[in-house]
């Protein structure tokens, strides 16, 4: 790569000068500056932002630390891309750049993310994937680095976090559920320790016990949240003694509906017909046979609101985003689709 | 953030002293080292990475860069997640982390690149949604920076490339639609200049030509490579004349097979029934009904190559992956499905 130095010798400069031309210091006269700036593109000339970044301590980089692993792809491919895109227009208005930092499945996050933060190329994180005890947001609180959480964790250290509201979920869905006649109301959670999992069960059996429903473990489905964990699930039910079966499911996930559904087709017990089906937006829920009755939300709105409440919290951001510390859930709308139009037998 | 001046100062020792202590140098004693480590740990001690790339020219990081954006969620999605894996195996090998460079659509992505270039953060680049004339090919090799192009351009600097074999797919899959009869073959290409646009189109005109018969732009389908793409060519063939509607259809693209499906039993043109559809693979294709016949490949085993490739064009890394400058197109292997059972009217 051409370098500072290679400017300067060719144009037989001092490094002072050419650095002073470059960054467009008053002291400089034109004819030197355009002597310089035409040199620089002839020669293809990269100004070091290592070395700015030592002076500034400013790398015009936010990283999305997000994981990536056959096993997650469904939801990762899905959700991200359209959250980027919102918090994109937002980091557009200061010239600063999103980068996504993959963290293979095979590899920790707490040790990812140290080695990332070790590298030094951004000025602030955005994690997600929360777990209900996280050493990331200890981690990075420590270190003073400016970041947002995705999701909710038990691990606090007075961080800003935006989360969806799987607690209203749970209400708005099974509450749907009984008035149509459910009581055996199946819900999908995640193998993992991912908070979102504790945060989902423990609202709804909250929700099942204020209707008078006792919880039943065996109606908690856990799995991938992929295309093929929804297509398990459909295939776990049918396994089950009929009596014991779920009449109706809630998939708090995006990326099960479309195997959920294509399984129930398999084993005989169509969604909207033999099993209601409540689930969230994706593109693909657009398609779906029966219309899919799903919590929606923007998530281009949630990348604008996730990147704007990072900036609040930003040195040289903050007085453009006065919000304090963000930490909020954010609500999801009913769309009332065909696939709960069963009535569960009471 | 802790620097390394910071936790001298604490320990009342030399910069000098500090660095070699944490670099593992062995002229600093057992005890330096114990107490220079634990401080580190105690008060978050960050190295400064930005000193070291300026120092080593070498980062540890490799930047894929793609584009994002509401039209072209689906493709991006579903193949650039599983592409990535691959890509992380092999970097993993050498302690190199992979990193997304998020163009949005909003965005000149030559603009982009030369952007993120500055920035200075990587040691090489991947570009993917190469462009029929690509900027960032000339850009990228004038100064001297590694990368591998993911999809062909006319630009040719000598550079790395890896591409789909677009003109096995347009071989196989006409020729077995021209088997079973059909003579009107639709087939889909994208809106703006993507190469592969101009390479499908091509291949597919000789391809027709072989068979005896003539190109008609009119069953060209050009739209978003989304399940919204697939879902308006269904509603596009159905406003058609009976007559000039196409009997067969070819998607070299994986995203749009799901709309496309949903739009052609809503027009009353179920696939494998009234249209024959060959398409490609993708976790949601799975589920579909009849089995889409297919083309596939793995995405993890094409991500791997384009690491290694990537690998034999960088300094410290060449003898070990003794592959040369690497251009080659990666074939795809025919899944036999239900959707192309019906036979075209000849």
């Amino acid at each position: 790569m051409v370098g500072i130095r290679d400017l300067a010798q060719r144009l037989n400069l001092s490094i002072g000068t050419v650095s002073r031309a470059l960054n467009g210091k008053p002291d400089v006269n034109e004819e030197t500056r355009k002597r310089v700036s035409d040199a620089a593109d002839a020669m293809g000339y990269v100004p070091n932002q290592a070395g700015r970044a030592l002076r500034k301590g400013s790398t015009g980089v936010v990283g999305f630390m997000m994981q990536t692993g056959s096993e997650i792809t469904g939801e990762g491919d899905m959700f991200f891309m359209s959250v980027f895109d919102g918090v994109q227009t937002v980091f557009a208005r200061h010239q600063l750049d999103l980068v996504a930092l993959l963290c293979s499945s095979q590899e920790d996050p707490d040790a990812y993310l140290q080695r990332v933060v070790a590298r030094g190329f951004a000025d602030a994180l955005i994690i997600s994937a929360t777990k209900r005890e996280d050493h990331r947001i200890d981690f990075l609180a420590n270190r003073k680095i400016p970041f947002i959480a995705l999701g909710r964790s038990e691990t606090d250290a007075g961080h800003p976090w935006l989360d969806l509201d799987f607690e209203g979920m749970a209400e708005t869905g099974i509450t749907r559920l009984v008035e149509k006649g459910h009581r055996r109301i199946g819900i999908f959670a995640p193998l993992d320790d991912a908070n979102l999992g504790f945060i989902l069960i423990s609202a709804y059996r909250d929700v099942l016990n204020r209707h008078g429903i006792d919880f039943d473990p065996d109606l908690v489905f856990r799995g991938y949240p992929n295309e093929r964990g929804g297509h398990a699930i459909a295939h776990a039910i049918a396994a089950m003694p009929k009596e014991r079966r779920p009449t109706s499911f809630l998939l708090a996930n995006e990326a099960l509906s479309l195997g959920l559904y294509n399984g129930l087709y398999e084993v005989g017990l169509p969604p909207g017909q033999a099993i209601a089906v409540i689930g969230r937006d994706s593109p693909q829920a657009h398609f779906l046979v029966p219309k899919l009755t799903c919590f929606t939300l923007s998530l281009r709105e949630l990348g604008i609101a996730l990147a704007e409440s990072l900036l609040a919290t930003m040195p040289g951001y903050e007085q453009q985003y006065p919000l304090g510390t963000v930490r909020r859930v954010v609500p999801l709308e009913l769309f009332e689709g065909q696939s709960d139009r069963n009535r569960g037998g009471a």
